[in-house]
């Protein structure tokens, strides 16, 4: 077997939170999320964030929770902005048409969305009523590409919403990648300061599944229940999701999970840099999209898994390398060892 | 702590189920359910049922399942006939019409349709193109009242669907209480022989959460795999549903644990039985109907949660009681100790 | 050929409204319903409401009309209660569940909503999140069934509304039949404060096509220009629609249009009542539901045309009359005679 | 009062459609499309275009056409390609993905979709399931941007199709003045050949409204009735639309207009070529794009009505001008005039 580094859920979850699951199995609970686990989990995400009443739910997944969000607060003309590189663009089969509604895409910059292109979307939607009306922003942080926005590029962001009436929401699958990686300069209270919804993801970050939404804007929260149940998101026994993130979060394993991820891709983004590579976009968490010659990449697809993202020239490609809160150490060891002596014969 | 009746969903899962989980956890597999367990857990369920190609797909839960099936399978026009009790019209807040299709209904008997109310529907639908065009027929087995469909019952409905044009749709989230029914006369690989699409449920049957979508009718799973990423609910790790219907099929687990929930059950409607009382439809599986006087309801929940289901007059009211995998005996024992004795004061 | 009572739609328009529309026919105008006739046949509508201010929008047809207003008003968990009756259930192939919201049937009392049966579907739908949220209701004035909701009845649905946080919303493709019958006591002002929004048909009344759509309560108007381009409801040359309601509202010409059907479909309901025949539904305006013997509807199907609603008994059926503003009155007149005739050879 | 040449809609019918209209008024017909007028005229067009048995159905517009040929073709998870500058992207609300679907857009090169990008698109939606499933090509003829597909681009497109399992699908709103376009080389035929649907524009072509939905490919059109209804593209009097087409076809009035449109905007392109000024797009039918000096634009918008439709650099931009069947030949006199005059003190 191959070791994978194609994605950050390879193995099941981390083992506090089997333990946490085994130890509580026969507690009788509420179902539909009702339960003491997902009350508790939902107070100590809400003290990390410093918002004690903020509206907060569990969802079994990313695109679960995307589609969730944005057909919760769209109305049927309204239509949401994206990278065009977003997960909701380029990875989910077309889940947010499906509610009903455009997904206006714009050139990232890094993978990130900047003011700029929200104003030129806005220039570009002025023919009232023959165009759909540009309502929200989609952004994910850490980025489809490994980047992370900074806080100033956040505040521009929310005040360019602000200024277009446009809600601003936060695809945080990575978020716990995001947070802890060495170019952050923001925390969970200022994404919740600066974003109308976000999602803080398990499913990348050690849990078996789960991302918690949490609306900042409480009253953008209204009626939100009706909407799990209707998209088939409300999970019977929701106190599978609320164990999980009480494990995350009632200390502080969800960002040391996400350290872990982190620290492990830079070791090998390190060890492609110390051999003369360059990457696609700045490696700043656990997603590498190192550019590699062609043969280097033959050489190590022998050995490991990852993926082939796009052809850069004849002679060079980039790579989706992932590390996760599971990389193991001693793989990474051998896998920067080998780049580095593999590279050395190419030369 | 007052013991739990209400649902079969109150604690978490089977303990092989959890064991399982955890001893495979650090195995690196592909997402999106293309592991090695997945796979393995569909081989062992197509053994079961006869049908060794058969188009499998595991979704996290029932709702979904119905949302998924139903708008995969008919065209914007199409409508979906279910019983008035069927839970996709009366407990999934409009899941089905917010795919866009209608859920027409008909009065059912002892919560199952009949092949009479089908005819009387697709008669009521002539008028085209006034009218939405029934394409389906959706049935629950066992039933939202606990009743189960004998075999002429089915074989008589999917002739009635045969010759309607209608596609038959069997919600089986309690699937294994109605096959260990001690009234029930079919087999899994009957009920692939006689619908076109049907699921086997885990959430309610020991699994932390999980449905097994079956196709007997291979075609209509074409590209099935989108709309399950475009509804959101393809999981990230699809090994944990894989993982979980392995334990429950590899051997009998899924029938053993069905057959547990229906054997409590069978001893508190025995026991109800033998103090007089009625029931709002035959006692078959794990759900029962029992109608109690509302005064020995009343003492009843000082020591048991259960919901009042209906009332019948001023002094009688119709109880819904649930038993699961997880009931246990011991307090199974006193809740039918309780009944005849607070009977007796009653009398 | 048959005289035909099928239906009001049987005829092109009014003279008046083809004499304007060639009149005005090479009058250059702003497309999209921005031209000149538009915004006067607004004008002359609200004057006769007595709200000068209110949004008012023309569209093609009735179904058109429904789901553009119903889409636009609710949020994707909520539902409309309607009659069993009513057009969006009975008569428009779910186009109102394609737009994503279930209709929620009650029974009628001749063919009208009570507030009774509001009140019973709020109270059937307290189960949240489990059940669609129940945000409006819909009925249609005159009924599908030919009947009209007198002042009080108007009142107490309006009272219901408010008090069950429902928005009210009447469909008024038969509105000039309605408020011209002679029992009626409302005016077109009292429509508008007593509703939400509502619909003035013009296709069954004398146009080619068009119904007007009036928001009294304003604000639920916004961005409805949008709605209307996204449902493909706004006409490139709006101002045909201008063009006819300018003609039907700039003087009297709508009510007497509609008197005129409802004068010929009381001679006609006299004429059977004379008869000794009685009715389905109490004849009001220009649809009329007589039980008439069987034998005789096949000698009256020999000369003319109209519809058997449905059978009542081994000898009698009802069928649907119905009158317009083009009916012609010798032909009533014979038809009338062959009644009274026909009925004495029976007899 | 300026002369209008913003669009191919200002003005009401030709005269002839009036004439039929009134000539018809009181002849009574059914309804729905049901009437005489309506099969004559389908007769005359299938007539035209060589296929006796062609599926087809009459709506009011081109929004409404386009949305409910791509909802009831496509399947939920599927997509349909377009220019970015097709009306379906550019001028429709989002009232494909209203329905569901994306509309995933490419580059146009003068407003026409070619192999090469359908080919791309195609190649970029490969990671099944993760990506919408490319299923049908819409194209315009006339494009948006006034040119027209020849015979060898629509072969090549229809044979991109066939290869990649797209279905071709052509906006006709303005398809008159593509095919009597001096450099059409296509009959309506051989559209029809070349297609799987199509539609034939009345509404800026002559009519008060209405377009003709053909299917080629007869099997799409099953159960399309249905649909009509559903979004409530169903008029009750559908004979306004059934004695207009009658009137555009049972001769070669059409095709008359359209010519029409296209001589008087050849006659405003050689006067402005003649001037020496270039066109964004060749002059090809009604819609022309020349690119003019901004002062001379504001010196002839002081008599003349049209759009500005982009900038070209500092001194330069380019109008939309556009003729229609009633475009007045005197005006389009005056209009050459002014433009040789005021080019000229430019100059």
């Amino acid at each position: 077997m191959m070791y994978n580094f194609k994605n950050d859920y390879a193995e099941g979850a981390h083992p506090l939170i089997l333990d946490k699951l085994a130890s509580s199995n026969f507690e009788q609970e509420l179902g539909y999320g009702d339960d003491r686990f997902s009350e508790k989990a939902k107070q100590a995400i809400r003290a990390k964030i410093g918002q004690p009443d903020a509206p907060l739910y569990f969802v079994s997944g990313g695109t679960q929770a995307n589609l969730l969000v944005i057909s919760h607060l769209l109305r049927p003309h309204e239509a949401v902005i994206s990278a065009k590189t977003g997960h909701i663009y380029a990875n989910e089969t077309g889940a947010i048409e499906a509610t009903g509604h455009r997904v206006i895409t714009v050139e990232p910059e890094n993978g990130k969305v900047t003011a700029t292109a929200v104003a030129a979307v806005i220039a570009a939607h002025q023919l009232r009523p023959h165009v759909v009306k540009p309502k929200m922003l989609y952004i994910s942080n850490s980025t489809e590409l490994g980047t992370i926005y900074r806080k100033d590029e956040l505040i521009a962001l929310h005040a360019a919403c602000r200024q277009h009436g446009l809600l601003l929401f936060m695809d945080g699958a990575r978020l716990g990648h995001a947070l802890t990686a060495t170019a952050n300069d923001l925390s969970l209270a200022e994404i919740a300061l600066h974003t109308d919804v976000f999602y803080i993801g398990g499913t990348k970050n050690g849990a078996l599944l789960g991302e918690a939404i949490v609306f900042p804007t409480a009253q953008l929260a209204t009626d939100f229940d009706y909407s799990l149940k209707q998209k088939g998101a409300l999970l019977a026994k929701g106190r599978i999701l609320g164990i999980q993130f009480l494990a995350l979060f009632e200390d502080n394993l969800y960002f040391d999970l996400a350290k872990h991820a982190n620290d492990r891709a830079q070791q090998i983004a390190d060890s492609i840099s110390a051999c003369g590579f360059s990457f696609l976009t700045p490696p700043q968490t656990n997603q590498l999209f190192p550019i590699l010659p062609k043969k280097l990449i033959e050489q190590l697809l022998a050995n490991y898994a990852f993926y082939v993202w796009t052809e850069i020239d004849q002679a060079y490609a980039a790579v989706r390398i992932i590390t996760s809160w599971a990389t193991d150490a001693t793989q990474v060891d051998n896998f920067c060892a080998d780049i580095k002596e593999l590279s050395k014969t190419l030369a």
